[in-house]
């Protein structure tokens, strides 16, 4: 649906009569494109969405371009998960996973390109990468990442497939608060092993992927003890990772394991998720992943990290790919199913307009709203992952040059390392939403074809729906993100503490906010060009971007100021302030996500040459996003004071010329995508008789 | 996710200062509820909602609480299609169908009954809804509702199942469009025969229930034809309705007649959806559904109803139960949905609040908002489906005695028609728009949990998903409340064509449209005791009313001004401004959709006793759903110069004060739902610990 509160009268664009009172509103206003689109945009704009990895997307297009990764849904359950076991052996003969591999491990390393290609997975199947997901990013990643030497040999195996295995972390009571969870390895001097155990029901392992059927070994995240000399446990070194065997060579649970099975879901029925529970597991002393960490044969506990803190949030910090990668899957699926929406809107027709020629979707006004205005903010996303995914890529040089010491990082890698993680939460969150949201329309907009699920749109429906709260629920990401903004100022601020130095006042946390982050110059200078507001154009791309961050910075500024008197309360009062502001916080990090989106654009935008035929295209594209956005949050921006009740009006009806303007390029749009076509081949395409009778 | 333009700063109400500045907001404001809820409340919440079948409700509420009618998501296609049938079996028994059908034909005619039953079923599951509402519903009402005498034997068998058969309605080519469709029906004089045909692939009926498996007999919506005496079949008589035999005994396709299977969709498996075509097939004469139109032996075409228009409206309007049925059924598995993810955040923790003390999911601001907001929308819904449900009766009491002609009608019943078709378009479009987004977030809000399928959530997400494009896909249904209002607006100043009427000005449709419609005389005197609206506290039921209307009536006014000009454009030109205008049409359609809703709930509120201890909790359910819809719009009310923006930030500060208020009440508002335990007694919840550890 079109959602209720955006389509909204008058629409006084269209006669452009209204719209010159609301100050030089018009002025750069992109000229209508013409009615028959460019090919040769698709290519410029591809350019520009393939990114620096785009030799890897064309050589994983070739290999996706194959009926052989299509969905089949309907299949048993076993089948279905027995059906994933050759595509995921394709994928290796292929040498897919090596990239997440480190070359001490065998691997090569290449973070940037193989975080492109399971991007593009996405494209095709999200159970198939979730499955490799499962093996090669969870399982085979933090064997990789926490392991050390010794355990080189299985890192090996997990890669050719000859050790499946699962990744240990959420439990039935602790999902996102990994810090918590209750499963226990307590160290046994006399043997030299760990007991593993799950405690209580709610400390069963939860949700686990490979755990229910393939699975052989599972890296476990538990409260770390070693025994004093009386032999009492003593207090958690706090959450650790060992590795436990849970199912034998014939598949059944190891002694004092109880497997159950979560069977159907809502979508990747094919992963065979399950429940795992320890009673007194014992594992050799060297199943403990030891990178960060070590217990010696007498139970002597250390550490490189003095800070539990900090090596508990190092620990988590190198699973950050898991955490892009499922925002960039998103990405690609949503771009799917965009894909196979927008073509079906150029050919389905429904309605009579002039008499004798029945109207395609497309060239109806709700359905360009409906489809092109998340087209336009797939677009940002597709830009701000390919951003995300070279600075991980960059960071991960550093690291292995030895510039960058994980264990030991330099106050400017912490806050780097901090940012990072924010960064990618936020990019998480919105790819994940954003597909959700998106997915729904496309299978919407497509009717009763729509729901079929042989036209593929249910299917990424489903599939990615979890996405939304696994590897990170998105409302405590949000927070996380929100909390990240707050703590960077604060260390703007001289690096006191946060909530202390909130009593020095907020006034400058604007300038303070964009002195720090890395804004390109490009996106800088246009902002700095930015007049009277007033006068300023609603299509000018630095007049955008200061929209944007205003609402950041106010929405950042009074949030600060409502917490400022946290730290003096009570405990209890403390807690109900900051509960009383988590709406507030959920608020600053969208602010913060739709800034680093437009960025995105903005930042390409400027790099285009003048007579690429892309350019035209991309400014609408622009400026569809910037002013959906700002049209969505019309209510706020008045309230503020920021725009007045003719700006936000023109704004909105902005948003119509545009999709207007770009209704007939919208084949192009997604041209641009190039998603293999055996993967949007759908028959509801074949179906539909064309624009041309074909 | 709570929207990103919801959720926003600040909160003055909660320390009060800000708001005070706004007008008289706070008077009236109503006081936060005992941190203890009375369970008493529930009781008379309950009474409100069950209305007037409650003893319907509570017969239907003992019979579906049995976990028989559970979903059991993941058996194979065919399976999963038989087992429907013992549950049709067990509804039959019951005699769940009979007050669908008329006395006439062996029914009891109890329509608000039988529709209060269809809606309980969603309780339960929606495929065993859907299949019956395929085999009763559409299928069976067709045959009662356009057949005569000579059908009542089929309707026998239809009601006890010895003739399951489908409603061959939709085609590939046209969906909502059913004035279209291709399908032809040509009399033959010398077989006394009718020739039904698809003469174009996109004229094959798609997406038939009963079609691919268990249907025997199907009513064919056909282009009528007589040939002259000539033999040419001239000109169509419009949309027919012929019954077609298309599987024989042994379920093997008829003669000429080709069925696909639509095999897996997104939801609703287990209905047997599959497409018909039809190679010249030949049915005798009395197959012609000849209620409202007869062709004799010698091929005379005769119709009681003159107009072929109004023929084709006739013959649909008697079809608007499966419209009513379709959004009860949405509202109910809605309501099964809130109750468990309401359930499941009243006993999961996650995280630390006060130290020692995980707080409940439900404890947490952004919870609250995203499961109260929809919950109260959810009772507003319930109030407007029992509204509609009882109107239906009435007049279908009417029509039984003999009051009221379907054929002939008055102008003021062909009026009330209309409107009721409308009516019921609208509250289809709020109910399965509602359901498609609460029950996505209900499953997002319990995580991991909640996409787990033995849980339900994803089950009524994916089975309710089709809710929103079948029985009128809600953007064209938006389309038809739209254009009623225009219409509406256009017989008040007195019957003229509603186009030429637009010219004679619109400044006075605000207190025309009050007149027309049938407003609760208690609703009306407290909009008449609304105050100069600066100083009106926002908590007055009538000045909500007020305002809900201005954003009606504002947006039809500028809509009916837009299209003031169309009636003297070029025929392109004046599509154009139609097509410009969509958006427009639909926000209307939206805001009109609003105003049933928030007046139901006042008129409910004003009957509630002042000693009734749900009248506080109901109170501040009604402002929940009032603020939160002004919040939701609080760009347009600005941009109208309705609200003042200190007025807009006092009621999203009101709505997050209302949410905490009714927090610990959560538990009281499902319950007052009464779904039958069996149905909602999913895993997570007695997995989960209970606050008091249970």
């Amino acid at each position: 649906m079109v959602s209720p509160g955006f389509a909204c009268d008058p629409s006084p664009m269209s006669t452009n009569d209204d719209a010159k009172t609301a100050g030089g509103v018009d002025a750069g206003r992109p000229p209508r494109l013409p009615l028959t689109p460019d090919p040769a945009a698709a290519e410029g704009l591809q350019r520009i969405l393939d990114g620096r990895w785009a030799d890897v997307r064309e050589r994983v297009r070739g290999f996706l371009d194959d009926p052989f990764f299509l969905p089949e849904p309907g299949l048993p359950l076993d089948e279905a998960r027995e059906w994933l076991i050759p595509r995921l052996r394709r994928m290796a003969e292929f040498g897919l996973q090596r990239g997440s591999f480190s070359v001490a491990h065998g691997g090569t390393g290449d973070t940037g390109g193989s975080l492109t290609a399971m991007e593009m997975m996405g494209h095709a199947n999200l159970a198939v990468m979730v499955k490799s997901g499962v093996q090669w990013g969870l399982w085979g990643g933090v064997v990789d990442a926490l392991g050390t030497g010794r355990h080189s040999a299985y890192v090996r195996d997990i890669m050719d497939l000859k050790l499946l295995g699962s990744f240990g972390m959420t439990e039935l009571g602790h999902g996102s608060d990994v810090q918590n969870v209750e499963t226990t390895a307590i160290y046994d001097r006399e043997t030299k092993e760990f007991v593993v155990n799950s405690p209580t029901p709610a400390s069963a392992k939860a949700y686990i992927g490979n755990a229910a059927a393939h699975g052989r070994m599972v890296a476990v995240f538990a409260q770390l003890h070693t025994p004093d000399a009386s032999g009492d446990p003593g207090e958690s070194h706090g959450v650790h990772c060992v590795l436990v065997p849970f199912r034998d060579d014939e598949g059944n649970p190891m002694p004092g394991v109880t497997i159950t099975d979560h069977g159907i879901k809502g979508g990747l029925v094919q992963i065979d998720n399950g429940t795992i529970r320890f009673d007194h597991v014992r594992v050799p002393r060297e199943n403990l992943l030891n990178r960060f960490a070590e217990v010696s044969e007498d139970g002597a506990y250390s550490s490189p990290i003095d800070s539990p803190n900090r090596r508990f949030f190092t620990m988590l910090g190198t699973l950050i790919r898991g955490r892009i990668s499922v925002g960039a899957a998103a990405g690609a699926a949503t771009r799917s199913s965009l894909t196979i929406a927008v073509r079906y809107a150029m050919r389905r027709r429904q309605f009579e307009g002039v008499p004798g020629h029945e109207k395609t979707l497309m060239e109806h006004r709700t359905h360009r709203l409906r489809l092109l205005v998340p087209l336009a903010r797939s677009y940002a996303l597709a830009l701000l992952q390919n951003r995300i995914i070279e600075r991980l890529h960059e960071q991960e040089k550093l690291i292995a040059a030895g510039e960058w010491d994980v264990a030991n990082p330099t106050e400017e890698q912490q806050w780097k390392q901090r940012e990072m993680e924010s960064r990618a939460a936020a990019v998480k969150v919105a790819a994940t939403a954003h597909a959700t949201a998106t997915i729904q329309e496309c299978r919407e907009a497509c009717g009763g074809a729509g729901y079929m699920a042989e036209n593929l749109l249910t299917v990424h429906k489903a599939d990615s729906d979890v996405f939304t709260t696994f590897e990170g629920d998105n409302t405590v990401l949000l927070q996380l993100v929100g909390k990240e903004l707050i703590t960077a100022y604060a260390r703007d601020m001289s690096g006191l503490d946060p909530l202390a130095m909130l009593r020095y006042g907020v006034d400058n946390v604007g300038d303070v906010l964009w002195r720090r982050t890395s804004v390109a110059a490009t996106v800088q200078t246009l902002v700095d060009s930015v007049t009277d507001r007033d006068e300023e154009s609603l299509f000018h791309a630095g007049y955008q971007v200061k929209l944007f961050r205003d609402r950041e910075q106010n929405l950042l500024k009074s949030l600060v100021r409502r917490l400022r008197g946290a730290k003096k309360m009570e405990i209890a009062d403390a807690v109900a302030a900051v509960d009383g502001a988590q709406d507030h916080l959920i608020a600053c990090a969208w602010a913060r996500i739709d800034s680093l989106l437009l960025e995105a654009m903005v930042e390409e935008e400027a790099a285009m040459a003048a007579d690429d035929p892309a350019l035209p295209v991309f400014n609408q594209l622009r400026n569809l996003f910037a002013l959906s956005t700002i049209a969505t949050h019309s209510g706020w921006y008045q309230e503020q004071n920021i725009l007045g009740r003719l700006r936000t009006k023109a704004a909105r009806a902005a948003v119509n010329d545009l999709v207007d303007s770009l209704g007939p390029w919208a084949g192009v749009l997604v041209d641009a995508f190039a998603v293999p076509r055996a993967l949007v081949d759908v028959p509801m395409l074949s179906e539909t008789p064309g624009v041309d009778g074909n």
